[in-house]
């Protein structure tokens, strides 16, 4: 991996291919010009099976070929696509003003993105939303539509029967554009994909889809900055993040999202209430409707491909958490309450929510709904307020689904195991399937700088049980705010419980890499084990710890067991020695029902 | 935390007590002689609860009173009570032989342990095991069963209603002598306690107890040191290890061995067929039951407390392993296998099992029935060959209770999260309910490197699903031999899998640290959340990296949200309000049912 060197104020990103990794592209049948991008790890020649292709959500970062320039920003391939739909129109937009930035001192001396577009809107108020195209059965989003089934067009003949158990997901054999367009216009699944950011590589988030994972990044007010953000975002990617969110809630927010925006190939999610908070001061109940519609259409102008609004907590929610043991621990969540409760009245979000979907429908911005009561501990579980949030989220739904906006579901937060399906079975039935996205959940409260792995536990079982996207937890939840090494820790473990509740769900081809793997490994192709692993790097260096040489990369052995001890030295010997023998045969010969001890025979 | 200061040659332990924390004792009412150790972590004052008493397995090392030198080794308070019982005799033993510390010219350099100690043996061939007291409901093992139940001395009240889903385990409000002497009797739970083994502090594993977890040592042929060893025993308890194998398979295993165990707490197994293979220089084909035989009683003599007999690996299973994808990863199963194979015959485990039984119950050795064949990859979970031998397993299990032997089982392994299920109901109904030990299980293959967290998913699932003890897998999982650095991840990882499992159960006082620990974070008690964590070092670093000061240690934020996003500190803004204001009342007012906007009203 290299770092590509752009000047020294512009943010460097980690480029080039993982190792032994290649961009491959497959070309549409219907569109050749829709290329979707994979990429293929290359095996060694011994191995006598084909190269393995993993769906891949890094953009051109990890592209060879590419040509990486921060202050530019990545290609904008979709850009043609949405203005030959004819349904759009670039306008002039609002002005960017000061306190976009924020109203502290030391806001606003961030360079700003060299380039600006003009940004984009449906002409008119016609919704511009892959839901309406899906629902309209139009030929125009097919570009969207298409890609976002890359993943299966990376599967080649299934290796095995089907196997899995998906609690009432609809998972088929092979994903068509027919189904991708199905499973939108039912809400089942959405494609976030604002038209003001057409560097995305567009991808799908769905029950009957790979689980997702999205992992947040972003300053707060004590630590970060500008390029330490592009970069985790670029790192994250890297990792297998299939969307980001910006989370910032420091200085100079608008420059850092703009950064972070044109340099992202994959969707960018934010919490449009932080930004809206900066520009009132910091002061809840100074917030107003007008000073956060104003943000929503700044966001929106920017390219933020999905937004979290906490529009389900209700005024009548807040008294629910007061014998909680950790109150309302969603930001969000807690803004809004101290709101409402000093205002005495519902929220700006909940009694202007239509109002909120006529935007997001003009830019194709998804929901996210906010779980604003979502439980801080285990003992807060599963309670009242949560449970009478996520009510509310399903009647919301419902109204965005009218507005043909694309919505998703958030989720908890810190759940005990034998509750987490409750809320996966809760938030189906509420939210009619709409897609569900959690935040783990975590499994305990007791292992503060291991929450990546307490949450890793319940993330995989809620995606098992149908959950379509995982926000991940870093070691540093609850601690501070994650640094680059937090990232990647939490990408991987992500990744590892995404993949778990694949192989679980029975998704038709998930088990190709672990077969693949776990074939290098009994053959001891060690650098083919490496090479498949999610991070080759680690367990590269981990192996060679102990046994750096080159011919300790084809050994029969590791430094665990060493040469003697090698099961899988030995099953090879069990199998050369069968071959001779005619282990069937042998079986045969040995079989018996009952006895315990079986008479010696001889040799 | 302190390095204790034995003379450079002798294993240097980490010694001193956690932050914050005492060794407690907590008397005996029956036998106010029988002391059982827990740590106390002390709150701060303004906490205004009690301080929290937690399980404590890690000996005298965490005791600030105690006196540690590696060279004598540690307290053998067992010894007087067992010398009360009038059933065993102390005799000369066998004579150590060059070979049991290995062929291999480098061997044998190693300071034996300076105290020799003359093994003890039942008198006759009467049965000295947990099991046989139990079933006769003698009086003379209260020593261990009470002290078994420290746990739950530790319970106060309950705090709240239980809750949890146990499926079908039989766990107690309280746990009483007779509760425990039950569960030994019916053979559903064990405590591993050799009667050489006097420094132990006895513990208890079945499916009605807390979730165990073991921590696997030991050298290879190819790396580390007696020194290393010890350290990572003693480490390992530190951090939460209930029991400790001793994997050991390269020089001096039975020098090593002698220093972990006359230094060890918790309970020690071994896989004696390792050393056994060392005896005959490393060729499988070699091996004698006679050899065997003699590894057993030089180990049981040690004080080993169980073992691991791979006696359900019969010669017809083995051709059910030739399709798998990675053929057979159980060291101990492959190289019985390659016995079986290459002489035709059934294994002399198997064939000779009552005569170990009948060796194991006169040192009250506890049976680890070894799964061979375990899958080593997700192709191969749940195939023939795995519940072949598991079902031979159960017949093994009767024949061991028929000796009054104390009986584990081990299982797998590699499996995804939809077959793990199946794995615990079949060791449930072929063994009896005798209790399970697994590794893992790692629920994918794709992530070497990180493979204490794709197992940790399994291991929390199974140990819900009535799983008594996780056997850890650390990040050096399919790489290397894991450092101490790994030692601890795989504890804590495992800690939290089995806490994960225990609040799952609906263990009656689990939530209790769950519940202080949240208390604690909502109020901002930093040095209360670190202190209550798994692991307070790694907590209170993560957190110091951004906000070092002391100060910083009350502030109601860090720097993950900063001041102003602190969604705890807006939950107590917000409490103060609702008591100015008299929330339910509000509430009250505000409430509604049907309609979604609500007109607005006056503040």
């Amino acid at each position: 991996m290299t770092i590509n060197t752009t000047p020294p104020e512009l943010p460097r990103v980690t480029t080039g291919p993982l190792p032994a990794s290649t961009k491959v592209w497959k070309a549409g049948t219907l569109h050749p010009d829709i290329r979707v991008p994979m990429r293929e790890i290359a095996l060694h020649p011994s191995a006598g099976e084909p190269n393995v292709r993993v769906y891949d959500a890094s953009g051109p970062y990890t592209d060879a070929e590419a040509a990486i320039d921060t202050a530019t920003g990545l290609p904008r391939p979709r850009e043609a696509w949405i203005d030959a739909r004819g349904d759009t129109e670039t306008y002039e937009g609002r002005r960017i003003r000061p306190e976009d930035n924020g109203r502290d001192g030391a806001s606003g001396k961030l360079r700003p993105f060299p380039r600006a577009h003009a940004p984009r809107r449906a002409t008119g108020d016609r919704p511009v939303t892959q839901l309406a195209y899906a629902r309209a059965a139009s030929s125009h989003p097919k570009w969207n539509m298409s890609r976002s089934a890359r993943t299966w067009a990376a599967t080649p003949a299934l290796a095995r029967p089907r196997d899995g158990e998906s609690f009432g997901a609809a998972i088929p054999d092979h994903v068509t554009p027919e189904f991708v367009r199905d499973e939108i216009a039912r809400g089942r699944a959405i494609i976030p994909a604002n038209i003001n950011h057409p560097e995305l590589e567009p991808m799908i988030i769905g029950r009957n889809f790979l689980v997702k994972i999205n992992a947040n990044i972003g300053n707060s007010a004590v630590t970060s900055s500008m390029e330490e953000e592009v970069e985790k975002m670029v790192w994250a990617t890297r990792w297998g993040a299939d969307t980001v969110m910006d989370l910032s809630t420091g200085r100079d927010i608008h420059d850092i999202r703009d950064w972070i925006l044109r340099n992202s190939p994959v969707p960018i999610g934010t919490v449009p209430l932080y930004q809206a908070l900066e520009k009132v001061g910091g002061i809840a109940e100074d917030l107003t409707w007008e000073v956060f519609r104003d943000t929503l259409i700044e966001q929106a102008e920017q390219g933020v491909d999905y937004f979290t609004i906490h529009a389900g907590l209700r005024l009548h929610h807040v008294p629910l958490t007061i014998d909680r043991v950790t109150g309302i621990v969603s930001r969000g969540g807690s803004i809004m309450a101290k709101w409402c409760l000093h205002h005495h009245r519902e929220s700006f979000l909940y009694e202007h929510f239509e109002e909120i979907c006529a935007i997001c429908r003009r830019y194709d911005v998804s929901f996210s709904l906010g779980d604003g009561l979502r439980p801080g501990s285990i003992a807060d579980a599963n309670d009242a307020a949560q449970f009478a949030e996520l009510e509310t989220l399903g009647e919301l739904t419902q109204i965005a689904w009218k507005h043909d906006c694309q919505v998703m579901i958030e989720g908890p937060g810190h759940v005990a195991m034998h509750k987490i399906k409750e809320n996966m079975d809760k938030q189906l039935e509420c939210c009619d399937e709409a897609p569900f996205y959690t935040l783990g959940p975590l499994t305990t409260d007791i292992a503060p700088g291991y929450d990546h792995i307490t949450s890793g536990i319940g993330a995989a079982m809620i995606g098992w049980f149908g959950c379509a996207m995982l926000c991940y937890v870093t070691p540093k939840e609850h601690l501070g705010l994650p640094d680059r090494d937090d990232v990647k820790t939490g990408v991987i473990t992500y990744k590892i419980a995404a993949h778990a509740a694949d192989l679980a769900k029975g998704h038709p081809g998930a088990q190709i890499r672990d077969d693949a793997l776990s074939r290098a490994r009994f053959e001891f192709r060690w650098e083919d084990q490496f090479n498949l692993a999610l991070d080759p790097d680690t367990a590269r260096s981990m192996h060679d710890e102990t046994l750096p040489k080159d011919a300790h990369k084809t050994a029969h052995f590791c430094s665990m067991c060493g040469p003697k001890f090698c099961s899988m030295r030995i099953s090879h010997d069990i199998r050369s020695e069968a071959q001779k023998e005619g282990m069937a045969k042998m079986a045969e010969k040995f079989r018996e029902s009952g006895a315990l001890y079986l008479p010696e025979t001889d040799a």
